[in-house]
């Protein structure tokens, strides 16, 4: 094989400390918002229409807050995890300034855990990744770890060098990038009028929507974010493989989960924070997304009287409605049309005066 | 069910003169234009090129017409057409400033007519709904009426308020956005020779071309439109209901047809108005659309000897070529593959000198 | 048939030195942009981030030039090829200017050889197409040839005039579009460390990947470049064809592959000449492309020594890896898993200093 071709890290590739610049930086523009809108249907007023993001004190309006994720993400694949079996968890993610069309995203991540797996054959890595705007500030800053193969089986597996992990984003971390001091806010414009002050903590919403994938859908998607992730495009691999069908990428049920979430969220108009998140089984064309969500915390911002912030699970399921609100069985293990459990917090206006 | 999910409106919610303003601003870009175009492949130039719009007295180009009915219409569902059993008409349309890139669309609807029907389970309402620019300037202003179910049965249906709907929208209330006094107009780049003068009213046309649709094509069309009915997007619910499968939505068949329009309607550069509409039956994945015209009206534009405006019927049917003029049985009824009888007026250059 | 439609052109309707002037100009943009990522995933960097495009010398981050091409070609389509046959090939492609979002793309194009067949049924049309921005720049111009049916058969098939292709666009017409002099060309972020100079004429490359195509995916591509041809749409006539299937655009296939090479010729920014193409076999969705390159020819760019030019052959297949770089048979035809075989030349930054 030519050794021009990028074969990916294996996990004895990675070291503690280790600094990789990620290749190709990405230009997000009014285009991506636009193939955003249509790959999933979001309906935040701040991220669909300048005026609205106008009047909540952005200078303009600015992409949704997965759309950088999913680029920032979409840069680090080909040497993170080009050889991985699974993507095993998300911690501490914090947005910094959102993006806005125009700004030009790169990617950097460090190696901050190597955990050996007992069968010598592939061991966890944790990175955390950066992505930064053309002007080094910080859009995206989140630790993920992945199970990435080793190039030969060892039998002596070495030291795990395994990092704390934040359970969540503290409110003090939470950057706030609107200002909604002396504003009016629009509930009808916004298209609910349940503010963070009307949530409670345990309060559990059914999303209701339903939405199909097809494989156009979730290829276009992941083209878009440039991740190259075999699994997701080729069907000609992937008929020999176990199971037997592309699989999709676990952002797209990210990102079709909180665009359902709209409805009972409405107002969550930015994501601050990505606490937690777990790809709880496969999700693969032809499924139907369904999402349910649970409060899990009300933050108040230090400072702010206008914005408030709430931790949420949203859950997604394949072929599977969520009034019942489904999620671990007594053995405690994922039920199997359960396939995303996402700990994150939105930001979302309070009730002024 | 948490009351903060939107169950949207039942018959009995709406009343006679009621206004709604509608959720979710929409800032319409470049992105949305090229989607557009990769969806339904439209080749009218004042639309496809910046150069050929300002030659004909456009700022810049503007969006297809049709994208902003689109927009327009999408903003309503919510509200309007969430719990409709049907999508019965449209009347009095009629188009103001175009879209440009950068133009934000609020719609609002007030509620012009009430026919409740005498099964007591539904009734029709008619909506008059405003789409408006940042400015406040009015882009699409029309009525359509949909058969909506009543959240209860009742025995005593009550009153109907059937408002008068105009039969089409008359020459003087047509805007025309662009000026070619003085300009010449170039066929060979606008894709036809034929000028307002060359049209006959009665005269029909085989548009030849057929398109064949696509799950993920509608899908992505109508998320991009923010367009929420369930019954486009939820092969999960769909397959337990009479029909099985995903209804395309029929603005979507509108699009395709005044694209499939342009082999012979080359030079219909906008549409100025939508007169009436009805969706003859149901569309689906796999369905090949065809289409043909027919000019209804030959109309002057008062004041103005550069442009004119034709009033057509545009038919579209699923998996028949239109050769023969497909249209209504001798039962007076639909042919069976016939979707689409579309009633509205664009604007064409006239011959000049 | 209505007179109002456009019939294309048949074998007869073509002469020697005849011009054509196409229809319908298209303003590229970054909506465009996006799509193409969507549809592709590219990665090179100088269409992928302005920031990097501005490191090389661009005033802004251009488009990729097979996007350009399809435009170019796409508004051929209803003048030259809607009677095709096939398309046969071609030659002589040069790229001029870049298109940057907001260009507006205009072709025309010359008839420069007719050959008829000896069936009397067809002939084979050759043209060259020319395509230029608002400002009258040359973006691109190529030489196609395509079997055109003639609109009746004839005994007497007359002459043939063949003209003389260039077997490659040489060294001193290839133009460069950046300008690397005096800078730092960043191979980490633009995800090849390989240069000009570490290839070798004769060496091969599997660029690995795979891609599996939708009907989704290669219509909504094909209607973004306002192809019209047929086949590619129509499904419900397709069926009844000897194939059965909708015929994927061949520039379809360019572009993927030409996103594949991507992994192994990193740091092929532009395209600057398309020498030679042909679509071995036909594509249909469902496949999955991948592709190889051989490295035809090492140019140096007379002037330059900061950019070197790398004459490729890239050659995609369906259905089967290229880790064999299959191309033809012992009988010297294509094998029938492969569907392109396309020469051109990639510009690429030189080790400096």
């Amino acid at each position: 094989m030519s050794s021009k071709t990028n074969q990916g890290n294996y996990f004895e590739d990675f070291s503690i400390g280790q600094e990789i610049v990620h290749a190709t930086p990405r230009t997000v523009t009014e285009g991506d918002i636009a193939l955003y809108t249509a790959l999933y249907g979001p309906r935040f007023a701040a991220t669909s229409a300048s005026t609205f993001a106008q009047s909540m004190g952005f200078e303009r309006m600015p992409a949704d807050s997965l759309l950088a994720f999913h680029i920032v993400f979409g840069k680090t694949v080909p040497d993170i995890s080009l050889n991985a079996v699974a993507n095993l968890g998300y911690a501490g993610g914090r947005f910094g300034v959102p993006v806005f069309p125009g700004d030009t995203i790169t990617t950097t991540s460090t190696v901050i855990g190597l955990k050996p797996n007992s069968s010598g054959k592939n061991g966890n890595v944790y990175v955390r990744s950066v992505g930064r705007n053309q002007d080094g500030e910080v859009v995206l800053d989140y630790i993920r770890w992945v199970m990435v193969n080793r190039r030969e089986a060892v039998e002596e597996i070495g030291e795990a060098s395994v990092p704390e992990l934040p359970a969540a984003v503290p409110a003090e971390e939470l950057v706030v990038p609107f200002d909604l001091t002396g504003k009016a806010y629009d509930t009808a414009l916004a298209g609910s009028e349940h503010l963070w002050e009307d949530y409670e903590v345990g309060e559990r919403i059914d999303h209701v929507d339903g939405m199909t994938i097809e494989e156009s859908d979730h290829m276009l998607a992941t083209r878009l974010y440039q991740n190259t992730a075999k699994v997701h495009f080729n069907q000609f691999a992937q008929k020999d493989s176990r199971i037997g069908r592309r699989l999709i990428y676990g952002g797209h049920i990210i990102s079709l989960a909180r665009a359902l979430s709209f409805n009972g969220l409405g107002n969550g108009q930015m994501v601050a924070a990505i606490n937690a998140g777990s790809h709880a089984n496969p999700t693969f064309a032809g499924d139907t997304i369904h999402a349910w969500s649970e409060v899990l915390d009300k933050i108040e911002i230090p400072g702010l009287t206008d914005v408030g912030a709430l931790r949420v699970r949203t859950v997604a399921t394949k072929d599977l409605p969520c009034a019942d609100f489904p999620y671990k069985g007594e053995d405690g293990k994922y039920l199997p049309n359960v396939v995303l459990d996402f700990d994150y917090t939105v930001l979302m206006p309070r009730r002024q005066g």
